[in-house]
């Protein structure tokens, strides 16, 4: 990442190694990104009912709708730590706000790394007034890095777009969505925008986002206590603002997808033990809810997963994991296709070597599956991994 | 199996190696249960909407309620082979019927195997005289042969009861629900019993008996194409009559629940790849259905599959899976133990050293974890294997 594509009007960023996990580590694991002024925030979070405590407190910045700072630490998720969890956020946030000289209800905490086990507080605490003296000196990649758990390299995008008020960037900044060995981990997301967007706007390009691109992609189709997407809008006092003809919103909405899209599909090809990433496309489907269905059954079967990973052309199992999703749909009349190499017409096997064509397609690093169930014009598409090996020695390795 | 537990009144065995999927095998692949008279018959089929021919005759048998014999093939599961599949099971049980002297209504097919190609029709229906033939000489332990797969060892279990009007028998035999390389594989399971039961009263019990046994296991989630389980009544012209008591019914009943739980267990020993069974138990759900949600979500995850195999105590995926599950609790009041060490209490992880005495339960064989909601009376179990690298193998191996 170059010095320009590490830069957005109105942000700042700071990282340091607070030794979290490890107390004598060097590794970055606390990182502050800084609005000049409050941003417009809008986000989503985890659907798991057991979420972690910075995940209470995003949810009640979010409402508001407004974001100073975001305190991004790895190395320990604060969650499953009951009220002593609670606080030991409220009182890092409170620190955060006090030396940026900002209201406490502005900073949004996220959190990432082993469960159960209370924050090193007072290290953290400690570090506070240099992470915030920092902010003139970071990076937006130190704080990319600062995420990682065990990511093996730092995801970021960044896009530029021109809107009839002028131009406008989008940086974005994820950490993997594998949950891994010792614990859990997360998917953490943060996009930051320099112009100026009214919130009502925000959440509802946010939440399409997020649908078309985080809630479309599955590594191992657990959910985890601290998944977050948070984007802010206008950092700076003199930010852009979006215009409102449609023609700008249309355009912005469609850069922030993209933003999410290529976030999330970095996340997928640093899933752990990953060595495929595969498109599942669904369409003719009664809704497009019913091809999600389809398609995450599919996409979520170890099943199918390790054939991905064999290379081995099993629409079999693809056809029985989409026959067991709840969805009605008449067996005798679907299209399968590997790549474009077509494997079943109407319900039918087709003739000659689809096989080998199709184990051909496979032996790419990243090809597609289209299952077509011809009953309606729903359509959806999941982005998943293989089954390794490899992701089993991952998580089965015992905690030392 | 010795001679006496390879024997029922009313029924008979034959099984022989016809080369379905091999033309020159000589491994049982095809056999014949047949009673001596119409067997009271009742059962439960796949909810795959994808489901095989042999499994659309079935259900239309157990409609009826009348069995005089069932054909059971491995090798090939006719699954997907669209109407000619349809014949050819059709033109089979009409040559079993003939050469029995029987109905073809009253005819079960069940098949295993491998899906979308046909049958080799011709050269099992010239075997057919020989397999019926065959009766007077065959075992019931060659038949559970017969209808193997990727299973390591035939299952079959054999138990004595007793009622008011005298003693019964019953015998069961299961195919494992492991699905496998290079298509799928699938669960069958046939119990015999030499006393008669009016078919109401079978369709309940067994209706009963498939959701504590075989509909509580897992091995990867995926339900096949070909799924079913049937049970058989009164093979003999003269059969004991199961008394109208609410003791003997009872005692029916119960003993139909341990033939099925102990199948159920043996498929789940024998999955592929696993080296361990693990007993997942919820309770204190709001309900029986949602301890059922819950049990399965922890059961399915693979990321607890994986901790299971790396006997690694990991506590937070287990909650976590139980966060996902749609059920609604309150984590700060949960407890959790594996196997007799509790880990959290009152949704706080406990002192001590639980971690290497929680290690030590894991490296048995077979252990139980337990989650304790606290929010209702409903509970439920499922029974569930590891996720080890050996799975990941076997079914990501091309097919050659």
């Amino acid at each position: 990442m170059d010095i320009q594509t590490n830069w957005i009007k109105g942000f700042k960023f700071s990282a340091i190694a607070a030794g979290i996990k490890h107390a004598d580590s060097d590794r970055l694991d606390l990182g502050l990104v800084a609005a000049e002024v409050p941003a417009v925030a809008a986000g989503v979070t985890t659907t798991n009912l057991v979420c972690a405590a910075p995940v209470e407190i995003t949810r009640r910045c979010l409402k508001k709708g407004l974001c100073r700072a975001v305190l991004i630490n790895s190395g320990n998720a604060n969650a499953y730590t009951g009220d002593g969890g609670r606080l030991d956020a409220l009182d890092l946030n409170l620190a955060v706000a006090h030396h940026l000289g900002t209201d406490l209800e502005l900073v949004i905490p996220m959190s990432t790394g082993v469960i159960g086990n209370p924050l090193p507080k007072e290290r953290m605490l400690q570090r506070i007034p240099e992470l915030v003296l920092g902010v003139d000196r970071g990076s937006f990649g130190d704080v990319a890095t600062a995420m990682m758990t065990t990511d093996t390299r730092p995801k970021t995008v960044c896009l530029d777009g021109w809107t009839s008020n002028g131009p406008f960037r989008i940086l974005g900044m994820a950490k993997g969505a594998g949950m891994i060995a010792p614990n859990m981990a997360t998917m953490l997301a943060l996009i930051l925008t320099d112009i100026r967007v009214e919130v009502s706007f925000l959440r509802e390009s946010i939440l399409y986002a997020n649908s078309k691109s985080f809630n479309s992609i599955t590594v191992d189709g657990d959910t985890s206590t601290n998944d977050t997407l948070v984007v802010l809008a206008g950092g700076a006092p003199d930010a852009l603002e979006l215009g409102p003809g449609r023609k700008d919103r249309e355009i912005f909405s469609s850069m922030l997808d993209r933003a999410c899209t290529d976030l999330a599909r970095q996340i997928v090809l640093d899933g752990e033990g990953a060595t495929k990433a595969v498109e599942v496309r669904v369409c003719g489907a009664p809704d497009e809810n019913a091809a999600r269905l389809v398609a995450r059954a599919i996409a979520e079967s170890p099943l199918v997963k390790s054939a991905f990973h064999g290379e081995d052309p099993n629409w079999g199992r693809i056809i029985c994991s989409a026959g067991r999703a709840g969805v009605l749909f008449e067996p005798d009349r679907i299209d399968l296709f590997i790549g474009n190499v077509p494997i079943v017409r109407q319900g039918v096997l087709v003739q000659g070597d689809w096989e080998s064509a199709a184990h051909e397609v496979m032996q790419a690093h990243e090809f597609s599956v289209l299952l077509d169930l011809k009953t309606g014009k729903g359509e959806a598409v999941m982005l998943t991994t293989d089954l390794s090996e490899e992701y089993v020695t991952i998580n089965a390795d015992y905690r030392s």
